[in-house]
């Protein structure tokens, strides 16, 4: 997409995004993951719905959400209203990101490896580029160490996916809460048995709510267009 | 167990709770059901794992939670912690209450049909009394909506658990989160098949950091008895 921008430009195509209409259904999910991994709910309403309760007694107990050391990688529109949303939850919220923001109030942290090794929880919110491709790797995983645990709701190629499949069957981080993948719609199946990993099918953004917010904004912007108005949430093409 | 305090009082057995330890986890879990049940992440999480999506495509889209209209009914602490977090998901809160509380920042509604009414999802945080056993009936759910969510990690009973079955099955409202039965363990087999039921084993409360700060404080309040010094979370008995 980024690189096709020059030629729009050349032809006189206007380029809109959706701005952050979707950011809050995102971190929304991002924090369903998160408590589903921590306090096993998906696990536990299996385990419910299996009829187990009354027959094998009470289910193995979850982590605490609240006080807990949280890594936002990517301090754009979806990383803070992770933030945000965590921030009440009591977290302590520390993030990396490109460029250190100077309006973010948490601190920051120039690299992922050392942000890792200062939390027990990573949620990635970047965007995927030739700097941020693969950058979960095996090294990230072993520094956020047994207790640790990852979310990404961004572009499943910012992790390693080999890597977290086999850091995941060696308990060497301690569950992950996944809506993208790799090569999708696969998922690796050796994910599929293990209650410590949450899955949804990349639907994060999505929400019948959020579906006809965008489709509002690309109406407006047909019309806007047509009336020789600006754009909403145009692409600046430099 | 509050009927036992004259007694206590009595025989000068001295009595401590466990003040709002537990409050956290509770509200955590709340939060966590109650995303679990508007976006799908248990259902969703069951598609992914039984291989489905490249087999069937996208999942169907959940609901936004950012923006609603939440009811919390009872705002102690467990209340409040719930509202705290909700918030800043953007989410409208509305409460009922015993009393209505000046200290609280929220419109107060006298009671719950006017307040299930007025909103979109009731989050149950009371006690069970005599007054609130089987206060959620079909009236307060039928208020509440087609759209309705409930989310109950209070106490089974406080829900009328028969209307609540009847009103799912006829989608008179739209899905539950429930930590909580009349009957535990015994779930109601009617809601095992039920995509938009979600449901935990009575363990809101249960982490292995709550656990271990309970223990702490038992052991606390025995070194505060023997060394007649006032106990961590007295209750007054009157």
């Amino acid at each position: 997409m980024a690189d096709n921008l020059p030629n729009c430009k050349q032809r006189g195509v206007k380029v809109a995004n959706a701005g952050s209409i979707f950011s809050e259904d995102v971190a929304d999910a991002a924090v369903g993951l998160l408590i589903d991994v921590l306090r096993r709910v998906s696990a536990a309403n299996r385990f419910v719905k299996a009829g187990l309760w009354p027959q094998n007694g009470d289910y193995p107990l979850g982590h605490k959400l609240s006080g807990r050391r949280v890594g936002i990688v990517g301090m754009g529109s979806i990383g803070l209203d992770v933030a945000k949303r965590l921030d009440a939850f009591g977290c302590i919220i520390l993030y990396t990101s490109r460029n250190n923001k100077p309006h973010v109030k948490f601190p920051f942290y120039p690299n992922i490896q050392e942000l890792a090794a200062k939390c027990e929880i990573l949620v990635i919110c970047c965007a995927l580029t030739d700097q941020t491709r693969h950058m979960v790797d095996k090294s990230v995983m072993l520094a956020l160490g047994r207790d640790g645990i990852i979310v990404n709701i961004a572009r499943g190629a910012i992790i390693n996916e080999k890597d977290l499949v086999e850091c995941l069957l060696k308990q060497e981080i301690a569950g992950v809460g996944l809506d993208v993948f790799e090569d999708e719609p696969n998922v690796p199946e050796e994910l599929f048995e293990l209650d410590n990993v949450v899955m949804t099918p990349h639907h994060a953004v999505m929400t019948e709510e959020s579906m006809r917010n965008l489709y509002e904004l690309v109406v407006g912007n047909l019309d806007a267009f047509f009336s020789n108005k600006p754009l909403m949430f145009e692409v600046m093409q430099v």
